[in-house]
């Protein structure tokens, strides 16, 4: 797998947050929340991120570049129940080559819930080829302070 | 709404049958399957019956035909649980004009789970436009026995 | 099916509104919000509507009460695409029973997207059983104006 | 995070195979399936893989052990598109203290779609608090070949 940074567990390294409430829809009958409902609430997160940062997800799409998801890493920590408001923090760490992360630090209240890590493709949204990254992609990303990386 | 329909409650009104079986995913925390599941439920029974009868939904889009839900109307009657295996018997009405119906009864063993029917619009995959549901519809479609119109 | 009541055409007969936006997540192949996707939006908005009127769900549930859909009638109007901003209208009608029904009105800015209803029983969390509803569900109702009943 | 071992690449490794085929629900506006379907994917098939060696997880339940996911790790090699029937090979590797690890390599017909990882713990169903691993899951564990530790 090609993740290169580990999520921080320090909030106040994340520059951005998105508050999602979890669904009843997305709990399940050991009566917490569904380990694959927090992947939609990390791409809410990250959708919002880039709107915030002028780079609105739908406007990428219409100049033409899909954002693949190519790998997820989800470490969940204490479980998440309905009605819960979770804080999802995120981070947009530099592009390296073909490919760029974003870290999560997801919260209630200041109790740590999950932290994750996706990974991403710039995609041609046409031909489904690979591109570099776009400019604006290290235009928002966060520096990483030592010990996040994985070597 | 357009639905003429009622689904019938006489499974052998229904000429095809197509089993599922209840997702942990699918649960909530009431330790029933969600209300919001059963609707991918249907769509697999749908697509099951649109193979089965020589019409993969893959070449009824490939051929520029797009089956929009236009309305779906359910009554659940007993909860499903996690790992039930569950009967979705459908039947595909004819067609009225620029729509069709299809009805479904969902069991699990000789238990009636639900009942549902759909209503579907034929439109041009590219331009979005309604279209007259193909020849094809029509063939698919099962009478009804008396009872089961609304009027 | 038990319905009583069609949901009113008139933004104004709505008592309450709640904002939810389409999720990437939410989409299908057709480009648009996957008709499924919707029923959730429908769970937000009455959960929305209980809180708003002092009866938190999470409460209800510890009380010992489970509201479960029995029905859910929706009709779509028109497409909703990624990140559209999606306000679902509700409004409780009068329990009639065992049961109750609330009616929605889905709208993009002043465009009807779909509208819905759906119809609830009150459970007794631990056995299952019906009860009838609490006297608040009352205290929550809104008159509906003639047109909205169905005979 | 705690993940300690890697999906082996080669198809043999895997000593089970459950078929699930994509769901139109399960598809996004870029074509594809969207990369959270494949959470239920996984699921389904350790669900398979336990009814398959003797331990229906309704029976784990009942018998008073919930497993939880407290990680997972999923690698998307090429994308999945709806209808397809995609293979999914797994594997439960020795218990190693509290946890176990699944390793899934998922397959449409011989190309690669994904690989994965779930890392679970045991967990007593009343109380939430972590259970040493029953004996069976030992006993249903596959020897995992040099290379594919990560350490």
């Amino acid at each position: 797998m090609r993740r290169t940074i580990d999520p921080p567990a320090d909030v106040a390294a994340y520059p951005f947050r998105h508050r999602v409430r979890a669904r009843f829809a997305e709990t399940d009958a050991m009566g917490v929340v569904h380990h694959a409902a927090y992947l939609p609430w990390l791409e809410e997160g990250r959708v919002a991120l880039l709107r915030a940062g002028g780079r609105p997800y739908t406007e990428i799409r219409a100049a033409g570049t899909d954002l693949a998801v190519i790998e997820c890493h989800i470490a969940y920590r204490l479980p998440a129940v309905f009605d819960d408001e979770i804080d999802v923090h995120c981070l947009l760490a530099a592009p390296d080559g073909a490919t760029f992360e974003i870290a999560y630090l997801l919260r209630r209240a200041v109790e740590t819930i999950a932290t994750a890590v996706t990974v991403h493709a710039c995609l041609d949204a046409v031909t489904g080829r690979p591109q570099r990254p776009p400019g604006w992609v290290r235009d928002l990303a966060t520096p990483l302070r030592s010990g996040s990386t994985r070597k």
